[in-house]
This record gives C-alpha cells, sequence and structure tokens, in this order.
C-alpha cells in the first residue's frame, strides 16, 4: 500500500513563500555602510524574484553555479533565495581566505557568474584569470561608480545589481524541482591543506531551517530582531537567512566589514534580542564598549548565540551581567552547521532534533552516556555531509555512514554534549590526557585575560606539556596566572610557559590556529 | 552537480531515537483506569522494540497493515512506534465509529492484526468475520481474564499484549527504508457517505513533528506536560504521540473512556501545563467542575489546545478566567492535522511553516489577502493528502494539485486565517450570506447558552433562514436570545426559530452534526 500523501519537495523557494506571504510587512534592516535600509519580507521577495530572472536572462540555468564574495546585506540576502530559487547552485565564497584559496574553491565550484561586492572585488580580480568558466561579474551597487568594474580580464562581461534588477520583470513563481537538488557550496577552512568543497541540498537547508525554529533550541522565532555577526560568507551564516525569514523574525544585517564599534551603534540603534557570532566578535565589542560606555546602550540584547569555538568563561560572566545570556552550540560547515545545542555557555548541549550523534572510543566501540566516557563525536543527519566535493579526502571521513568530526566528547545522561577537546589538541603529558579546551577557559576567568589559547609542545620526559598563550588587558605575572589556574585545574596541568601576545591567532572564520601556534613556538 | 549530503530518510523511528537518547529519564504517565502508570522514554523505547519483535514473530512485515482499536494508554503509544518502526502500517480504527463503518475500513484498510482493548473488543466482535485478512487479535491487557478473547471467529488467534511483550526480544534497532513509505492509516468521519481512507507516510508524520514543534506557533515543548485528550483512535492524536516524544514533554494519556469527572481528576493529580481536545471536552469539564468546584484544582493549566470546531467564545471565556488561555488551529484527517495555528482562540491563526495556503472564489480565483474576499480555503504542503485510498470521491477533492477544503475563508494581510462557515454550511437569505459561524458564536457568548448551532433551512420568500438550536444552562427566552443577538450581529441575521436541546448533535468526532439536525428540523 502507497501512502497517499502530496508530493511536495522541500524547497528554499517555500520558505520564502511563508516570510512573503505570511510575514509580508516585517520591517529588517541592511545597514549597507553610509545608510541603514529598510525592507520588508514583501520586498525581499520582489527582489529575489526579479533577482531570479535577471540571473536567467544572463544564462543561468539549473545547475549553473553562481558565487558570491558578499557581505551581509539585502542584494546578498536576495541572492540566498533567487540563485536556490531558480535551481542553480549558490557558491559563497569566504572571504577571510586567501586570494589562493578564493580562485582554487571557485575553480572547484566551477563558478560562471560572481555576485561580488566592490570593495571585495580586489580580493579576486588578480586571480580571476585562473576561473576558466566564470563569464559574468556582478557588482553588488548601483553602478555610481564606474570603474569599478575597470581592469576585469576580457573574459567577463562586467553587471551592476541595482540595473539588472531594476530592468528584470519578476519571476511570477519559482520552478518546482527535485527537493535532493544542489542549492549551495561552502568550503571548509581547515587549518592545513585544501579547503574542502560541502554542497548542500535544498532538503538539507530546510530540514535544518525546521530544525533551529524548534522550541527548546535555538528557537529561532518571529517575536525577535537578530543581528547577524555570523558572515552570509560562511556555513550559510548558520542557517539563519533562511529560518528568520520562515519565521518572520526581524533580521539586521550589518553590512560591509562590520567593526566592533559599528556593531556597537547598530546594537544601540536597532535594537536586536539576539547577537549571532562568534565568541571573538563579541570579546571586542567588550573591550570597544569598555573604552567608552557611556556612548553605547546595549540593553535590548537578552542572548548571545555563539559557536565556532567554545566561549570563554569571562566574556560570558561580562555580558551576563550586562544582561546578555549567552547560548552555544555545536557544529562544523559540514553540519550546515547546526547540530547540538545549549541554553548556557559550558555546554554544547543537546542533539536538534533529527541529528544523531554517538561517541566513539579508540578501538572504535560507540561508548555510554554517563558524561565520564571520551572519545569522537561523530554524527548524521540529513543536514550532515556525506562526502566532500571531488576530494580524496572523503575515505577517511566517514565511519559506518557518520561524519567523523575530529572532537573529542562525552555526553551525559541527559544527552548534554560536552567537548572535550579537538583530537588533535588533546594534550598526553606523563600518561595522563590534560584538556586544552578546560585550561583555555580556566585562564579565560582570570580578570586580566581577554583571550587565550593552550597547546602542545614535545617534552622529553613527559611526552607532551602544555604552553599557554594570553592576550592581557593589564600586566600579570606568571606566578600569579599559576596561582590562579592552581585553584582550578590538576596541579600538572599548569602550562610550562606563558607567552604574551596582542592577539591570539584565529583562522579565517575565527578559530583557534594551533597549526601556526606551534609552527611560531618551533621557530621561536 | 550533485548536493553531498547524507541521504538520511524522515523515519518514525528517528523520532523515538531523541525520546531515547536525550530524553531518557522524562517521566510520563498512562491512566490505565484503576492505576496511574509512569514510564519513561527510555521504558518506552524497549517497550516499542519489544511489540516490535514480538509483532514480527507473529508474521507481521514491511507493508503489514496492523489494526488498532484501543485508547490513550502507554501500550496504544508503544503500537504508535513500533508498527511504523518494522516497516509496517498502523490503522487506527475510530472507535466511535458504528460497527458497520469499523467493518468497512478495516476490510479497505486489508488488516491482518487487530490490537485491541477489552473493553472495545465488543464493538468489533461482531463483525469481525466480515474483514477476511485478520488473523491476529492482540488483547491490550495481561491475560489475567482470559474469557474477553472467547466468541471469536475460529479464523483468528488471540493474544495478550503483556504475554507477547514480555516474551520477546527487543529489537537492537528499527530497520531503514525509503520515508514515503506508508506508516499510519486514518478514516475521515464525514457526516455523509462512507468514510475516506487517509494515508500517512514516514515523511508526513515526521515533517508534521516538525512543524508543530515551531517556536511561534504549537510549539510543542519539553518544558511542558500535555494532556491528551484528544483520542489517538483519530488522525494521530494531533500528531502529539510523535512530537511530544521528539521534544521530551511530559505525557499524559487518560487512558479508557475517560469521562468529563476523570479528566478533572488527572488535572487535579498530574497538573498538565497543555490540554490536548476538543471544545465539547472542555465544555463538559467546567459543567462538572461546577457542580463541585471544591472537587478540583485547575491551576496548572495554562493553555486550552482547541481543535475540531471554532471553540465557544463564552467558553473561552470561562477557562481564561481560571487561567487557561485556549488556543485554537485549522485542520483535517486529511491535513495530519495541524495546518493553521492561532495563540487566541477567534481567528484560526497563520499557517504553519511549509504549509501553503490559498482562498479561491466562485470562479476559480485565487483571491487577496485583505481579511474581506471569502472563498474555499485550499491547502498544501508535504503532509496534506494528495488523494484517498482507493476511492472515486479522489476526483472531486483537489483543484491542480491543492486540497479543497469545504471551508470558507477570509484572510488578513497578516496571514491570520479566519474561516467563516462550511461552504454547505453558508445560509443565503434574500441574496446576501449568513455565516452560522458567527451567529453560533454570538449565541455562546450568552451567559446561559452553554452550547449553540445554526443550520439553514429552506424558505419560501428569502431561499434560506437561519434556524438555531441551543443548550442552556438556566431558563431563558427567544426574546431575550434576539435582542442579545441584535446587538451583536446584523437584524436579518436573527434566527427564525430558536430550537432548546439537552445536547447539540456531534459526531463521532466532535464535529456539529447539521446533516442530523437538518433531517430532524425537515421531519419535525
Amino acid at each position: 500500500m502507497l501512502a497517499t500523501m502530496m508530493d511536495r519537495p522541500l524547497l528554499v523557494s517555500s520558505l520564502l513563500w511563508r516570510a512573503e506571504n505570511v510575514f509580508p510587512e516585517r520591517v529588517n534592516v541592511s545597514c549597507d555602510g553610509d545608510v541603514d535600509v529598510d525592507f520588508t519580507y514583501r520586498e525581499l521577495g520582489v527582489q529575489a524574484r526579479r533577482l531570479g530572472g535577471a540571473l536567467q536572462g544572463l544564462g543561468v540555468e539549473s545547475g549553473t553555479r553562481v558565487a558570491s564574495l558578499a557581505w551581509n546585506t539585502l542584494r546578498h540576502l536576495a541572492a540566498y533565495y533567487a540563485v536556490p530559487g531558480i535551481g542553480a547552485i549558490l557558491h559563497t565564497v569566504n572571504h577571510r581566505m586567501s586570494p589562493e584559496h578564493i580562485a582554487y574553491t571557485m575553480q572547484k565550484a566551477q563558478d560562471e557568474v560572481l555576485l561580488v561586492d566592490a570593495d571585495l572585488l580586489p580580493l579576486v580580480a588578480p586571480v580571476m584569470s585562473e576561473i576558466p568558466l566564470l563569464r559574468h561579474v556582478v557588482i553588488l551597487g548601483d553602478g555610481a561608480v564606474r570603474d569599478e568594474g575597470s581592469g576585469l580580464p576580457e573574459s567577463v562581461t562586467v553587471w551592476w545589481f541595482d540595473e539588472l534588477v531594476r530592468d528584470s520583470e519578476p519571476l511570477a513563481e519559482f520552478p518546482e524541482f527535485d527537493e535532493t537538488t544542489a542549492a549551495a557550496i561552502c568550503f571548509t577552512s581547515g587549518t592545513t591543506g585544501l579547503p574542502k568543497g560541502v554542497v548542500y541540498s535544498h532538503r538539507s537547508i530546510v530540514l535544518h531551517a525546521m530544525a533551529i525554529i524548534a522550541a527548546g533550541g535555538v528557537a529561532v522565532d518571529g517575536s525577535k530582531a537578530y543581528l547577524l555577526g555570523t558572515q552570509m560568507s560562511h556555513v550559510l551564516s548558520w542557517g539563519v537567512p533562511y529560518a528568520g525569514p520562515l519565521q518572520g523574525a526581524r533580521l539586521i544585517l550589518p553590512g560591509p566589514h562590520p567593526s566592533p564599534d559599528e556593531y556597537l551603534r547598530i546594537v544601540t540603534e536597532q535594537a536586536p534580542d539576539v547577537f549571532v557570532g562568534a565568541p571573538a566578535v563579541v570579546a571586542l565589542m567588550r573591550e570597544r564598549y569598555e573604552a567608552d560606555p557611556e556612548q553605547y546602550d546595549l540593553s535590548s540584547l537578552t542572548t548571545l548565540w555563539l559557536g565556532g569555538q567554545v566561549p570563554p568563561a569571562g566574556l560570558v560572566k561580562w555580558w551576563a551581567e550586562r544582561g546578555a545570556v549567552s547560548v552555544n552550540g555545536w557544529g562544523m560547515t559540514e553540519t550546515s552547521p547546526m547540530g547540538t545545542f545549549s541554553h548556557t555557555a559550558d555546554s554544547q548541549g543537546r542533539p536538534l532534533p533529527l541529528f544523531e550523534i554517538r561517541i566513539v572510543d579508540d578501538e572504535g566501540q560507540a561508548v555510554s552516556w554517563d558524561g565520564e566516557a571520551s572519545g569522537e563525536l561523530q554524527v548524521r543527519s540529513p543536514w550532515v555531509t556525506g562526502t566532500y566535493l571531488h576530494d580524496e579526502r572523503s575515505a577517511e571521513s566517514f565511519d559506518d555512514g557518520w561524519l567523523k568530526s575530529g572532537d573529542v566528547a562525552t555526553v551525559d545522561p541527559g544527552g548534554q554534549v560536552q567537548i572535550r577537546d579537538r583530537a588533535k589538541d588533546l594534550i598526553k603529558s606523563g600518561g595522563e590526557w590534560i584538556s586544552s579546551v578546560d585550561l583555555e577557559n580556566a585562564l579565560t576567568l582570570h580578570p586580566a585575560v581577554l583571550d587565550a589559547a593552550v597547546i602542545a609542545v614535545p617534552h622529553e620526559t613527559w611526552q607532551e606539556r602544555p604552553v599557554a598563550w594570553v592576550q592581557v588587558s593589564s600586566e600579570v605575572g606568571d606566578e600569579e596566572l599559576r596561582d590562579y589556574l592552581a585553584a582550578r585545574v590538576p596541579k600538572f596541568w599548569t602550562p610550562d610557559a606563558f607567552v604574551r601576545v596582542e592577539a591570539i591567532p584565529r583562522t579565517s572564520v575565527g578559530k583557534l590556529d594551533k597549526v601556526r601556534m606551534r609552527r611560531e613556538w618551533r621557530d621561536a
């Protein structure tokens, strides 16, 4: 017997349907540098359907790869719907990558069209001739400054976004097709080796959106305003550009190269409930705020939705004292990215609905969820990648259908995940394990420590020993740091040395760059 | 380019995975008549996997139809997971149907196994020989009373649920298969003609669960306790037996033939946050409570989640004064059932995520969402049926891929649906439309009116005129009712007559039985 249910595909356009029809008057804002531009979801819908028609006019078809190298703006948001909406594939290029990696990922994705913010054009212009299929460059502006497009290879035609969209008839509706159709591409930003491509489907994007609107979890909700401090150029900005409109939430897009001061201005003027972003960003906002507390108003913020790294405990405390609770999740580019979610910052929380996890020990056995037994976190879900785009490294990344995260974790009997370390960041000293994450957390609790990172360095007697890198706000001696840690972690965890730095080295997506730290330590 | 995402099916067993693993210790309760039986989600999981193994032992395979004729209990809940879990199909037989309709639906579904509560056995025993494929009858009890199974046809083998489950090894895990596999069957309970079969898929059940856990809507949530006053024998009890465990919510199952007094006892002792059920049930609870207010404690209830009919305004007000807000949705057996949801009782609210609606006028044109233009509500979604099970009436029920609901509605610019009437219940008087729903709502606002229904009766001059049926708590004259209405609805809406009844006729699922009222009026 066959089920009698309608065969309705899960498409990105079905998310936009609800925004346009159910929440047409919800007012959002795109902070485009000089001016804050309000827009409703009705306007977003029109813009997306105009852009869809314009792209079809440029020859974009089902399966065509359209790259974006762009900030968090209304124009970029329109592309989030228009490109997958017409069956094409949006490759969000991470603007924090090197030009070499940008060229590599655009070759690998086979991009034919590039949507690019004028100020990011210099990142890609020098390598544009190395992207063989690229035919059209659409500058995300109104064409007021025509020479922005000069100096590009003759193989590409230059267009201005606003002109293209203005001259285009909006599509009456987006086409329907199979939900497993590719919708977007994002590349990982591994600290070693070349980036790896992950291709999201319409199905994975829609199911991820459904998971992050679920009550009791992230719960993206129409009653709230979200300041999108995580870049739309990476991991689809954690899915908020899809879940927000679906729910009629107010989106506040911070625009080009947002500085900590600009974020503080936007918080003050646009009064978001939730800041979405990396701990490193809210750490900088704290610094700037403290330099001039009279200038800004943080009172609207109730929630900091943090990810990408474990937020330092001292930072969490500072914001909590100002009314903003830090919530926290676990995820990767490979997991769209949300996999688990916690209402506190000291745990990665529970798996979202339809997201399955297991902890596997060194012998390949699943361990019990007792809060003690640790092993590699492995995950599977309709929004987890099952391979990498034409990449030989795929073979080593999966175990019997589960993605190997590379993170070491425990799970307690209530399903709460605790990341203990990256597998490769664990420190083995005298036969015992030392958690660099726990050491980093303990260090950042010290009032003078703004940021910290701990790496393992080789040691003759103990095999490995921890060394701490610290960014401090005021003078503090090694002895004081040692005493401070002694009250919080086992004695043998005390780092052998403290390296003072102006800023902790981080990767293009804000993760600790331990590869670089190890190299610098070795070279020094 | 193909997406790289894992091909993970949406299966009922993936809902149970989260309940068992993430919320193993959540304590639920099954009020089984004499005794309230606590159970955790870990125990539910074991029970479901034991039952799955036991059914396989009886020869149940992928696609086998397993009927249930049962109350809201732990045993029935285990079947909700075990039967679809092993790839078989659960046909929930509506115990409010006549024996003839029960036989008809079990023939149509081709049921081979029947899970039945002992006290419901007499409903099906007389017609059991008319169900040709039926081989096994499993009585939902411990076998203490052996003669419960006597007198059944020799063609069936009788088993006792608790013995079967106790003697069965739990399945290590449920198998995986395609998500479009049929999972459950429910028949509509139309007031005219034979019931029509709807076959839900694993996909539709999972997506419906994801929609009713979304923040801002129904938002079934792990922090709350739900008293399930809507029967598991119809429309999968609005999906709560799936969404609740998925979220770790506490389920309170009221057990066999719950009376209004039993509901009040359970509310008092088990302290649910939410009552889920029909307005008719909370109307009876109100009556019983008022007869003896000292005996019961309603203070835990914050929400009445009502459906099946528009809740009378007077009833909503009474409960609100006692701290319980009535929320409201729109749906049908054909829509799994939830389609829209409102935080108030005076509107059907907004479409859930992934649920699309349109309003179509008599000329077949979609009308605008201005709160004024009305027409038939048509819907489509992955959890809306696209046909009926081997039924010739399918042809007339759909319009270009949309389900024709038969309800007349308006939608306001904020996406709020307002059901104006059943298409066939609208009253056309002197060329103008009269809404029976609005008249019923206005009548139930009168303090003495407990329940009301309005039908159209033929009229020589005006074509049709309204006649009201009222159930009153104290003496009230026609003149007073007319005056009361005059202040609330247009003068020409005033019913030509008021019929006093002990109870308004309702169908097996609690909807107004206007067919019967029209017949009785004609006969009188």
